[in-house]
């Protein structure tokens, strides 16, 4: 099942190396959700520290086991939105 | 997967027969979606003709399927809301 | 009388026992109100730490006095919405 | 068990004598609601034809009979808010 | 002049004796406005630490001194909505 | 007691006389407000066909009065506000 | 440049052939879109009328020329959010 | 004086040549306004038939007489909001 | 240039002597602004610290340029209608 | 590509030096942008300490690293608009 999951990001100010270290984490994290087809593609909303992100996953359960183990997470204000495939695309569900 | 359905129901005046055919083509519809698992439980908003329903579907895309296919649904304005299982709850998924 | 409950736990960063004990007296007591027949179900906002309750309790008043005394009470933003029975489950009104 | 109820009347203009009429039967009707306990005290929101009421009803599920027995029900836009009693009016809770 | 007033009590974690002190001194400020037919009753938000008062002043400056003297004020968000007499209560302004 | 008001006109097109009917009435209508103290100020929200207006009367029930009494009411979407007098304007009540 | 577009459709009832018609076109219309790489992907928002388009387009002038030709585009109300590629996928911007 | 004015246009369907003769009348006196150097710039929000406007006036009196002669004007929803000179471009005022 | 000013005071707790400082410079300068016909009246939300103002400057930048130097402007939110004379008070403008 | 880009600043207090030398880069930084024709206007939202500000860009990437390298970045909230080139305007593209 597909999701459109808007990420605001609000890590505070933190030692340069701690905020190096996550990143790093939730760039590696995030390359494992593509390898197993979770995180489908990721996007930035212009002058702000927020992502969008369509994601794929059984379903909301699984959602938010992947949403909750971003390192980022503790600091994350996030809202899912269900998305129904569109009748003009049932044949193409799965690029 | 769990869901939790808003259904606005703006359903104009209408001859007082095809109000009622359309009004009981609803609820044998309903009942069908409770026999199927479909439907789990409807509340009444009380003091208006909002209904919320918490639906049990494979996807959003089957749950789409079922809720445009209620008699009632040109006339209706639903907001739909994706549950994960609380961790709480996880033994009991199914009563 | 039924209420659909959104209880947004904002619980600050502490010392991790102090979490877990938390933690642990909300599942408990959680279980609790199952058993009473309060707490009918909750569900988990998928990407947050929201969860959406169904609670039936006599009244408004006997349902605050229930979630007062959550152990996370005092970092909840609660918000309850009273329900009243759909008219196709009348006879339902008790699995 | 008590309620604060928002009843936004968009009755559509009709014939004098049939407004009278809904106008009267929804008099008569209040007063039945208030001799019954139901209707505790009726506000109107200055400017507008919005009407506050504080009601009074066993459940949610009565209150949404009572409230869509209004005769001008089918134009009313009414929002519900249940309210406990305040500990500091626990032994005032029938006047 | 009657008013709805909705107060969001926003105290901070503070000494238990203090916050005692503090409600103590607003219980007894609350009934002297009973008492001075100011505040005809007060309502509880479930879930939450909001109450909601139907209030009765000269005007919106004496509602405003009565409401700037609650000891919590320094923590209440406040907002007030004037109440006209309604057409069918106007006989029973005064209960 | 003053108010601001905000009156939203959605006169639908009608006849060019009618509406000159209306607008005419509804500009003697507002000079007698001013003349008996109750209209301080009107103020156009620019770009809009809604007013502002500083009014002054007994309470909210007379000023509902005197707001449905103008001929342009049952088109009009209006929000009151009630104003207290500010602590250092106490002296110049009545300008 | 990438975008997010949010399509609510509110197509009024109309004669069954029109009605399909339209629909016929609506879709061979996206098909184009598709092979020209302006539109990405489609879903649905389920339970309602509304399509979640992922468009890529030179810029905000052309994306609202392909909007605006949109065979149901007059009963359409479109909400455009600019999206900026995401660092982490700066390399996979064309799939 | 500065402003930005968003002009949501809601212009009903209507004869083809009535709604060309608007259009023309539209874009003539919008040619005007830039002329007089009121209209300073004009950008459409893509996918509606809203535009954003960038306008200068001596002030709200005289933008109201401007935009409340926009052929199209009885079919608009405009909002206003006042701009005030950024001290960093105090000397570029007029360009 | 005619402007209705909200001005919500989130003055933080400090030192008596401080508020007492700050609250008089801003009750100086608030008079001074009325000498110079600025600041036409002040009113108090009810409940609230928050401030309506009607302010008159010769644009928006003056009335910036007036907001700013206010003692309290540091802790205050504000926001700023632009206000058009109405028709009706054409000939009033200056009382 | 054309932007409306509202930049809320809430720089919190800090020494005056480091505040000056802040700003110092900010207006430096900004000139930069207009030489390279990226920002092209700037307004301040009268009463706060929010700028408005006319870019443009060649896409929403480019603009979010311009944003992002803005001084006050840290402590800015930002909401950007797509701006497509009215119809009225397409000749006048590039002043």
């Amino acid at each position: 099942m597909e999701f459109l999951v808007r990420q605001e990001n609000r890590m505070p100010v933190m030692p340069v190396e701690e905020a190096a270290r996550i990143k790093a984490a939730e760039r590696e994290y995030a390359q494992q959700l593509r390898d197993r087809g979770i995180l489908r593609r990721l996007w930035r909303v212009p002058g702000t520290r927020t992502a969008i992100g369509w994601y794929e996953a059984d379903d909301a359960t699984e959602l938010h086991d992947v949403l909750s183990a971003l390192p980022t997470f503790p600091w994350q204000t996030i809202t899912v939105e269900a998305l129904a495939t569109h009748p003009q695309e049932q044949p193409l569900q799965r690029e």
